[in-house]
């Protein structure tokens, strides 16, 4: 046995126990020691380094580690095997996490702008946004010796008169607390609850100044999760916020966490990463925000895709990823807050948006539900741009659906200097055709120096650098410069920021790996959304209106995007951003009956194409891996 | 601070901080360290005691503790003060515990006769043995490309086909395993669940072999707790068994218990003394000798009084002993073992006997329907005697229901040397009226010697002491002889086994204030039959039957208890000893809706007599504390 001691920044260390050979990141998860491992140890993303301090690691050498940082300590973990006892310095996951929980400022009219409108939306299509959840108020009598009544049949009683329902159903976590809070504010008090029919089911039961009663949105992500709180009454909206999904430690995209849910003990490691480390955080948060009581959270619903949605519950995910790739559900009924242990009335139900297939799952058919394409005459495009790209196209009279693995590009994934939208990351970038020098859009306060790239910005430097010529169509530098780089083996860079001038004293550039990496994701979107218009014989001048979707951000340049043929080239007034659409989906549901029933009828009705097995989808994905396409045709405006 | 070391008999040192002046026996309970303490630490029961091994306690002396015991170290650890360091010795609970936790053999006929009986009868009063729940196997295709269905709806599809429901309903515990359970089946399985109407509840799916479907009916008293295991198909006794009620370690009666609950924390405690502590381990043993787990139990029912009904759901008790006396619920719709946490199927339903009254509760309300008084035209009084006395007095027309704090001499408390029937206990007694000798009948195996007395040993002693004019109506001694003695002040007792004669070297005897005690119990009972009797106008003479129940024990000699003016002076031959009620009451209710259904009308056609404000309870109360009355036409037989 040798001890491995984890010396975490900013925490206490952990020393686990282990055999020679063990692997460093496994050891680490055993210690529950988090390291960040977007790609689950396959060695591929470079993001999983420890500092060597004492001892010795049995470790391969990994292009991600610098001659310089290897003298310095620096290892992977993922290929790092224990070899007797040693000391490592683990960098603070916790701090990126933290600066990943944000909480919105709900005093800005844009924060509030899209929940306006996709509820005004809703409301023009039919949707009504009501529900059935109440507050109520009253006194009773106490019981005395004329009036032995019980408590239960007391409240019944007192609820039948107030509501004018015919029964009352009392669950065990109100009946438990029946007696003392009726006693502690002398019978008079306030009771929440649903109207189901002419059943009013108790919810809780508070003191009679304790009335608020509140729905709580979801948008489970696999990177990134979202969260609003309502008001069930109102409609206002209380409070939002959002944080990194906490599994991403078992794997940035969905194929990792599902091996790891198939492990001994990993369906409950992964529902605990996504509940306890990641929904419970940010509810509190909010309610605290909100000033609320988690107890008063009386319905939430959620957006997630099929994986979080089985990861999320605790069922076996292995289905999804296994021929034939049906999952074990697409919806599912009756779920109470309780069944999840979620910081909220534990009878609370958690509204689940249906599922389509394996990889169109309830956040499409809740970002569906939001943009309002089963309403309308006119064929639409709806592109939610996530981990994983999902495409949707139609009208009122059907609804087609696929999905393609784009992979992380677009949140910065697979790209060497790649980030998500977070302080620091290059949002929007133009290029001079002449001198190559670029002009950059930086997230953060004015003065902020870039740190890396997100999605936003790779489409612009990618759509600049072809544009410019310094790259060929298959992504290959065809101009020389000063900006433009070769290491030793000959492959070229773009130096978006030298060291000198990036916040970390690291260089930000951009190789033909990453751009080989973009034109694959982008290719597979293209490719997507062709062949799902291939599968109804339509073609492009089809499309009246394309809605983006997703963590891409409101500053996506859809020229650019046309540009290097990742959206189709149809006027750019038809391309509409419509942001977090699973998430204004899921608002749309936790506030209102019918918006349930409408998003579970959008499901029943969609039509999943399952891309890997349709014929001639892996021909147009080869022929879309190229700026913009191997048929010039399809992009008249590059012509 | 001082540190207090509980040195546990058979088990391993406790050391806890105190402060001086902690009381010992609160100190022992924050430990975790059982003491036996029925009086909850009034001083009065004098069976807490500790004995001194090093260190100082500051205690009042006890009329429980002799000099010599004294000098060796032996205290009462409810009167104990902590003045500095100090180790106690503590007699082993534990075993005390183990020894009541009993499975019965049920390859004895008498153990099944009297749920044959119970069941045989039930069927005559119209009450089929009838309930709704299901195991069904069945093999269903698997997922493939041309058959898309998702798990829950695969699953829906085919319970549909094999029960012709119209709705399945699998709830969130079924759900989480439906995905691999179908999987490593290779989708052949067994379903278990309840029809409800023309929907099907799933309650557990399971390999197509394991299709135990059981039933647990549990009667929960003050001091002991009983239950059966049945076959929920087949409606056969599978096991039984019984053991201590874990909450008498805070009070032997419902009033201490009641007063511990409203303490901090206190509900938690006693309803893990019963849960946990008790329930817990007798389920677990009764699987195991039934070869099922404990997920094959698919319905509980309960019996038991209104106290142990609130504690057992952990509701605030306070009402129950509080003006009015109205308790918080009476019946108590949709609870399930999972809102208990007790082990079985975490949807089974909790069927709880209603109750009627403060302290009238379930497990009369079961006895009454055991017993069929409800479809009788002949005037029935039942009688339960357990650690209170619950009288039901009626016929079809009418029934009538009272309660009354007998204490707990009939289990063998409030009396010095009394017991419960186990081992050692004198259960039946005789005493030649010559040579006052009395000829003892022992619980236990031949040549066992005795040890206390238990309830029905005391009737047959009194009664014979009585009879023998050993004693006069008051309970005092008149009569000299060897086995007779008087203390230093005069209190008489007869030694019915000298310290040589006895199991444990101890004398076992019965003194005038162990009389007195029982004298006041015994006119308890009979003054709430006599004053349930004027209620409706009617006297003894009336009575066609009485069915005597409860943990007495089938040993009771009714004439003895009629000499002593404990039962009323009717014909023998209309006795019958019934036994425990309350479980065979549950039994019906686990096996048969009809009978759930029964005891719901039962109670909410029972009137409940309070007689502590009846007017002339008291009076009648005090003129029963003679033997066998003051008035001694009302019996005749000892006239």
């Amino acid at each position: 046995m040798s001890k491995v001691i984890f010396q975490i920044e900013g925490g206490a260390p952990v020393t686990i126990d282990c055999n020679p050979g063990d692997n460093l990141l496994e050891a680490a998860r055993r210690a529950n020691v988090a390291i960040d491992a977007p790609c689950s140890g396959n060695g591929s993303c470079g993001k999983c380094r420890v500092k060597l301090l004492e001892g010795e690691l049995d470790c391969i050498i990994s292009r991600h580690i610098t001659q310089e940082e290897w003298e310095q300590g620096w290892r992977l973990s993922c290929n790092a095997k224990v070899t007797g006892d040693c000391t490592v310095l683990v960098p603070d996951i916790a701090s990126a996490y933290q600066s990943r929980m944000k909480t919105a400022d709900l005093s800005s009219p844009e924060e509030l702008a899209i929940f306006e409108a996709a509820q005004q939306g809703l409301l023009e299509s039919g949707i009504s946004f009501e529900n059935n959840f109440r507050a109520v108020v009253f006194a009773m009598s106490a019981p005395c010796e004329d009036d032995t009544m019980p408590d239960n049949e007391r409240l019944t009683w007192a609820l039948q008169a107030e509501l004018g329902v015919e029964n009352v159903h009392i669950p065990f976590p109100v009946m438990v607390k029946l007696a003392h809070t009726l006693r502690e504010n002398d019978f008079y008090v306030c009771v929440k609850g649903e109207l189901q029919g002419d059943t009013f089911l108790c919810m809780d039961i508070t003191a009679a100044d304790d009335t608020a009663i509140v729905g709580c949105a979801i948008d489970i992500g696999t990177t990134t999760v979202t969260m609003v709180l309502t008001d069930l009454t109102s409609g206002k909206l209380l409070a939002k916020g959002s944080s990194g999904n906490g599994q991403i430690r078992f794997g940035a995209d969905v194929i990792n966490r599902i091996i790891e849910q198939g492990r001994q003990g990993g369906k409950k490691k992964l529902q605990d990463a996504i509940v306890k480390d990641t929904l419970t955080p940010i509810i509190a948060n909010l309610c605290k925000t909100a000033g609320i009581s988690a107890r008063s959270i009386l319905r939430l619903s959620i957006g997630a895709n099929t994986t979080m949605n089985h990861l999320l519950l605790g069922v076996d995910t292995d289905p999804v990823r296994m021929d034939p790739y049906i999952p074990s559900f697409f919806s599912w009924e009756g779920l109470l807050a309780g069944d999840l242990h979620l910081p909220a009335n534990p009878l609370a139900p958690v509204v689940i948006a249906p599922n389509i297939g394996s990889y169109v799952g309830g956040d499409i058919t809740a970002g569906t539900l939001a943009s309002r394409i089963w309403d309308k005459d006119e064929m639409s495009l709806f592109i939610d741009l996530g981990t994983n790209g999902e495409i949707v196209f139609g009208s009122r009279d059907f609804l087609m659906s696929c999905a393609c693995s784009a992979g992380p590009a677009f949140e910065g994934g697979d790209i060497s200097c790649g980030m998500r939208a977070t302080d620091g990351a290059i949002e929007a970038c133009t290029i001079d055709a002449d001198t190559m020098e670029p002009t950059l859009t930086i997230v953060g306060e004015k003065g902020q120096k870039p740190v890396g790239i997100c999605g936003s910005g790779i489409i612009d430097i990618i759509a600049e650098l072809f544009g410019c010529k310094i790259i060929n169509p298959k992504g290959l530098f065809v101009r020389e410069g000063d900006r433009v780089k070769r290491d030793a083996h000959g492959m070229g860079r773009y130096v978006i920021a030298t060291a000198d001038e990036s916040e970390t004293g690291r260089e930000v550039s951009i190789n033909e790996v990453d751009i080989d990496n973009f034109i694959r994701a982008k290719g597979a979107i293209f490719s997507a959304v062709d062949t799902l218009l291939q599968s109804v014989d339509m073609t492009p001048d089809c499309i009246d209106k394309v809605y983006v979707a997703g963590g891409i951000g409101s500053g996506i340049n859809m020229q650019n995007a046309v540009r290097i043929g990742m959206f189709p080239d149809v006027e750019l007034e038809k391309y509409q951003y419509i942001g977090n659409s699973s998430l204004t989906g899921a608002y749309a549901m936790v506030l209102s009956d019918e918006a349930i029933r409408k998003c579970s009828e959008v499901a029943a009705n969609m039509t999943y194409l399952e891309l890997s097995t349709y014929p001639g989808y892996m021909d147009s994905f080869v022929a879309a891996c190229f700026i913009p396409h191997t048929d010039a045709r399809l992009f008249p405006s590059s012509l």
